[in-house]
Formats: C-alpha cells, sequence, structure tokens
C-alpha cells in the first residue's frame, strides 16, 4: 500500500519550516498550486493566496524565518484517494516576540499524481491575532 | 446505497437555523456529542464546546435567533465511512446590524449509527469579528 501524500507533504513542509529545507517540498508541489491560508494579511503578510510552486516555496521560506515550529498535533484527519483534511494545533514561536503561541487550523489539500495542487487553510485567526499581539482585543459582546 | 450522515445533519441544521424547527436535528444528535465552534465567545456567546444533546439544540436555538442564514457553498467536502469535513463559505445577516456577512467555516464531523457524535468548527474568526462589528480593526504589521 503507498503512502497517502498528505504524509509526504506533512514531512516535506516541516522540513522545509524547522530546516529550511525545501528539495522535498519542491518536489511534491505541482506547478500550477493554488494555495490559500485565510487571514489578515496586514498583519502577517504571509498569509492570503499564492499560484505557482515557485510563490509557494518563496512564501514557505517566508514563514520559516519568523516562526519556529515546535511540535503539531493531527485532531482529525480524513484521506480520499486524491485528497485530505485535517484539523491540527501547532504550537509554534514567533522569532519576533518569542511567545510561544498555539493556533489551530484546518487543511484542505487535493493531489494529482503525489503532487499538491490545492491548499485551502481556515485558522482561529482571531486567536491567533492575541495571540501575536500578546494582549486581548477588547470585544463587544453582539450576542 | 445509503445517503451519507453528513447530508441529513446539513439539512437538519439548517432546518433548525431557519425554520427553527429542531425535530430532525434531535434525532440526529447523539445523546452525548461533543460540540465546540472556536472563537471568541466574549463577543458570541453561542461559540465554544457543549456537551450533550440538550446543549447542542439549545445553542443551535440560540445562533436561529441571532443570525438569518440566506445561502452556504460547499468549496471542499471529504467523505469518509462514520466521518465527514466541509469546508464550507456561509453568507448571514445577524439580526441585530442587519449587515450581510460572509464567512468561511471549516467542519469537522464524526457519527456512530447514524448519529451525530462530534463535531469541530474552525472559523476564520478575525474576518467574522471584522464584519461584525463593521468596521477593520487595526493591527500592526508583525510578518
Amino acid at each position: 500500500m503507498t503512502e497517502h501524500s498528505l504524509w509526504r507533504f506533512s514531512r516535506a513542509f516541516h522540513r522545509a519550516l524547522n530546516e529550511r529545507q525545501t528539495d522535498h517540498l519542491e518536489s511534491i508541489l505541482d506547478e500550477n498550486i493554488d494555495w490559500a491560508i485565510y487571514g489578515p494579511i496586514d498583519m502577517f503578510a504571509f498569509l492570503g493566496p499564492r499560484q505557482g510552486k515557485r510563490a509557494v516555496i518563496d512564501v514557505v521560506r517566508e514563514i520559516s524565518g519568523i516562526v519556529n515550529l515546535h511540535r503539531f498535533e493531527r485532531e482529525s484527519v480524513m484521506l480520499g484517494e486524491n485528497s485530505a483534511a485535517s484539523l491540527m494545533r501547532y504550537s509554534l514561536t514567533p522569532a519576533a516576540s518569542g511567545q510561544p503561541i498555539s493556533i489551530r487550523i484546518a487543511i484542505f489539500a487535493t493531489f494529482n499524481a503525489g503532487r499538491l495542487t490545492s491548499l485551502r487553510a481556515v485558522i482561529d485567526t482571531f486567536d491567533l491575532v492575541e495571540q501575536a499581539l500578546g494582549r486581548q482585543i477588547h470585544l463587544p459582546k453582539i450576542a
């Protein structure tokens, strides 16, 4: 039984983040990959959409210079023939603040011939922003 | 081929939201359902964890009094034997403001004997908060 592409991508992504080695990642990204991590791009320029392998490699390099990933926990995972969805919890430290943060991310990925063709990530971004700021944002009670 | 439980749950959930009829939803929730929509509970008391069918029915009723759901688009869906993951975009209007908002939600669900036993939802909450406030929150550029 062949290993699911999600595991190859996951290893390559974490190797790129932590060791700044993008060779494995390059070999698993489709040339025309469609990538989007939704969130406030004014605060984090590495969020938002990216088109194509070059742009994705660049943004992963950018992220690797900004955060140190300590560990991740996979709270849920679903594997399809050419797709995967995963609910993850990442523990990481932004290089700038040195204050560890923990965020929840949902990832939806599709593959073609073993290559990642699309990735969508939804983050609990309000929690991310407050942790990155190191303080709470006052919110009115709406409901 | 039997219909996947996700579709039954989805119909029952939307019926509960829009028509305030929770009978179908009650029949599909497991007594011990473990439910969590991650987000800022200070602003939206209906977010956060709920345990058990009674608490989930109550929170869905609460949500139905607060928002009108116009439509939803399923951007991605994965179905397993007793599980499902879905990336959705909801268009809704908070009753209080009357200003339509559009939010992206990732849902992970598990079922047992056709009943929903757990649900986890991750929302791009910063986007949600800004849309609900009707204004942007100034953020420093961190990275």
